[in-house]
């Protein structure tokens, strides 16, 4: 399975009509803070790895997760290793990490606010210091043809696929180059 | 609060008799399974420190735990920084690790069979690979009394204080000596 994702930057107001009017499923919205490490041995942007701690809400519920992500492990499907798992207290976590020489390096905040429409998540992110962005994604074995259908779904929505943003929320808070 | 501990080497049924005939409360019996990991970017023997993910068992409950303990923070009382936190799963939190540099350097088993007595707990470890021991301990603010309380426990149980062991069972396993 491959997940594939099309984001854009976009107002929101305009697509929440367009969404409400198709009769998308609104999901809720989730807040994600996500910080994320340097580590003292290797250079994460030099080596494309990522690793963080996300702290997500989602009304009264709350969880901390440690996600590792590996390089790209092909130059077209953006496809890489993810590894994740709950832990009880992030504030520990941080504390363990940094007393092993990892230091925090960005802060990337976001609210998540999520359709389901046609098959696909359609994703109105708010992310702090950045603006609006929306994201279409499907989880599929067939990545061309879900790659069209994101792009018609983000058509629908009355936003031009060709803006398509390759770059991480955390590369474009860093200043990374597209990619 | 320090935690005040005294280790020997010994037979574990003569002492469960004493136990017993001294009426010490039993706790039960937990596992520990403790994998030590070698930093990429630092020597952990020559920094005093540790970092290890913890599984433990007791009866059907099972807990995994990440922990990293700092260098004694002084010559004469043993006591360490300890951070501690709970995850979710300890395949995915030793699979992280490995993607970012840290191996496995050597796996601590034991099971530890648990009693009060006196207000101090005596916990009888059998470790893989090392044999039959008895530890004695409790937290207190003032520790030499503490320790002199620790030592009459231990020859309430028959064992003699003096044969003392301070090198942790990891230290034991790596060959290190005597602190």
């Amino acid at each position: 399975m491959y997940e594939v994702e099309l984001k854009v930057e976009a107002d929101h107001d305009a697509v929440r009509d367009r969404l409400e009017a198709l009769g998308a499923d609104r999901l809720g919205v989730v807040t994600q803070e996500d910080t994320y490490y340097d580590a003292p041995h290797r250079d994460f942007a030099a080596t494309d790895e990522a690793f963080r701690i996300r702290r997500e809400s989602h009304g009264d519920e709350a969880i901390v997760e440690l996600t590792y992500k590996g390089p790209k492990v092909d130059a077209e499907s953006k496809t890489r290793e993810e590894i994740e798992t709950a832990v009880e207290s992030g504030s520990d976590a941080d504390a363990i990490f940094r007393a092993l020489g990892f230091e925090a390096a960005a802060v990337v905040e976001k609210d998540r606010d999520r359709y389901h429409l046609n098959g696909y998540t359609v994703t109105l992110d708010s992310v702090d210091g950045l603006g609006e962005f929306v994201e279409v994604e499907i989880e599929a074995e067939e990545v061309d043809d879900a790659r069209e259908g994101a792009k018609e779904v983000m058509m629908d929505l009355g936003l031009d696929p060709d803006e398509q943003i390759r770059t991480s929320y955390l590369g474009l808070l860093l200043g990374d180059a597209e990619e």
